[in-house]
């Protein structure tokens, strides 16, 4: 099979043997934003179209591909949700060869007086596929997942079913009070290369931890560089713990329940610190796992063929 | 006296009489932003020289004309403080005829094992004046006053004196999250005119006082609008509504002590429909209290000489 991944700014595949292994991998920077509404099947082909030649061959592709920026719109799939149900959802835009993986929804109570908002929906495309690779990966069936990101999600797993998740603007809104609100006049610019500073980023974990919100906690930002109590150049690490610690703060996730977080490396590192001081064990799973995603939903494809 | 408000983008001054009552006012788009380092003078002896003349006059100035890139730095005078300790704070630019008035700056607990923040500082500049205003217009000795802004300020009054407050970056990332985030792309264009909207905005309200926090909420502006269960043009005020919401959550302020609200109509009538929601009583003032403020720090020095 072919495994792809097709995101916002990059696309990379990989052509699977019958165990899932990785024979070859591709990959070019063109993501959803760089290829025209009617460019996407020219697009696959010219990368992909030499591993199709095999009649029997199929491709699977998760991310914002399936989104209404995409190749086609894949209808999220409610949660619960499995590798199986997933697999019944699939958008095929050729039969029986390429299909878009979709994204799941959920929803939160909420407010019972308005019909409007009863019920407040909450959506990912893409990390459904990271945490069905993760579970095969690491063999669990029951777990709670954090992939941490722009919008990070926090999945509940049970019976190697996705519950449902909650999304959280983390590394967005850093980004935002970083560079666009008026605490970037205080941090050193962007461009400086910042020294990993391990203590800044716990000092703002804790104090996220302690409440107060990061409404008010971030204002500190400003605060302590003006009263030159802390250097600016150890700010930037500061915020970057009062964004995520205050994510963690909220979601207050249970420490009898153990973490598993998938994603970049030096983002996992900062949130299993996080997690850590709010007294939660997480761990890390290292290298990507979409493929592995992909690998357990065509899997669910051939025991119904 | 002559009594002048001088922020980051407009100057604004009034001449008072023996009893504090207006005679004249007069304005000009001279923030401290739009006048050079060395300029102040010039700019001030411009629009109030003849104002000046009478040689026992005496000039207040509140406001960002005091800060690094004001006119001249006037330190922090630490809480608790009232009108004769903010009097006697007082940086003269013009020994015994011109001053400017210091901001406020308190210390919040924070981690006790990291000496560099074992306390953090919270600062105001301005907002001083209008607390003081207000006390001396409503005759309270003893008030919670919620001054709404980019930055809002909740201060704890007791005995005419400020005791101490909190920031809150409200005003600042509600316009962050609108204008630069991800979900402005949901959100109608800025210069559409958007009908005030009081159902969405307490909808906001009442999500953000249900807890899940700001990093979360804000998503659901992106997923109500992408399963078109809240049209695109009451966003905006429901997003007004998470953001206002969730610093009421934060500041949890004790229903049983009144709040006084402080600031411009608009904004004063959304704290207060959103404090209402919260269970907690508040009442806007009318009007700008600035004048009556530094009033109230003339009359110190008057006593004093």
């Amino acid at each position: 099979m072919i495994a792809i991944d097709w995101g916002t700014s990059a696309l990379r595949g990989a052509l699977l043997d019958r165990q899932g292994g990785v024979l070859q991998e591709r990959s070019a920077p063109l993501g959803i934003l760089h290829v025209p509404p009617d460019g996407f099947e020219a697009v696959f082909n010219d990368l992909f179209g030499d591993w199709m030649r095999p009649p029997s061959q199929v491709a699977l592709m998760a991310g914002m591909v399936g989104s209404q920026q995409g190749w086609q719109e894949a209808p999220y799939c409610p949660c619960p949700a499995n590798a199986q149900d997933i697999a019944g959802a699939l958008r095929w835009v050729q039969p029986g060869r390429i299909a878009i993986v979709p994204g799941l929804s959920c929803q939160h109570a909420g407010l019972a007086d308005a019909p409007e908002l009863a019920q407040v929906p909450d959506v990912m495309r893409g990390e459904e596929t990271q945490i069905l690779g993760a579970l095969a990966a690491t063999g669990l069936k029951d777990a709670t997942l954090v992939l941490p990101g722009t919008h990070s999600k926090w999945a509940r797993v049970r019976a190697q079913r996705i519950e449902a998740f909650t999304s959280y603007m983390t590394g967005e809104v850093y980004q935002l009070l970083r560079q666009h609100s008026l605490l970037a006049r205080t941090l050193p610019p962007l461009d400086d290369a910042t020294a990993a500073d391990d203590e800044a980023f716990e000092w703002g974990v804790q104090r996220a931890l302690q409440g107060g919100g990061l409404l008010h906690t971030a204002f500190s930002v400003r605060t302590l560089s003006l009263f030159r109590q802390v250097p600016a150049q150890r700010l930037p690490e500061y915020l970057s713990g009062l964004v995520i610690g205050e994510e963690v703060r909220q979601h207050a996730p249970d420490p009898a329940t153990p973490v598993l977080l998938v994603g970049a490396p030096a983002l996992t590192a900062r949130y299993q610190r996080a997690l850590a001081l709010a007294g939660v064990q997480a761990r890390p799973l290292e290298g990507s796992v979409t493929w592995a995603g992909l690998w357990q939903i065509a899997r669910e494809l051939d025991m119904n063929a």
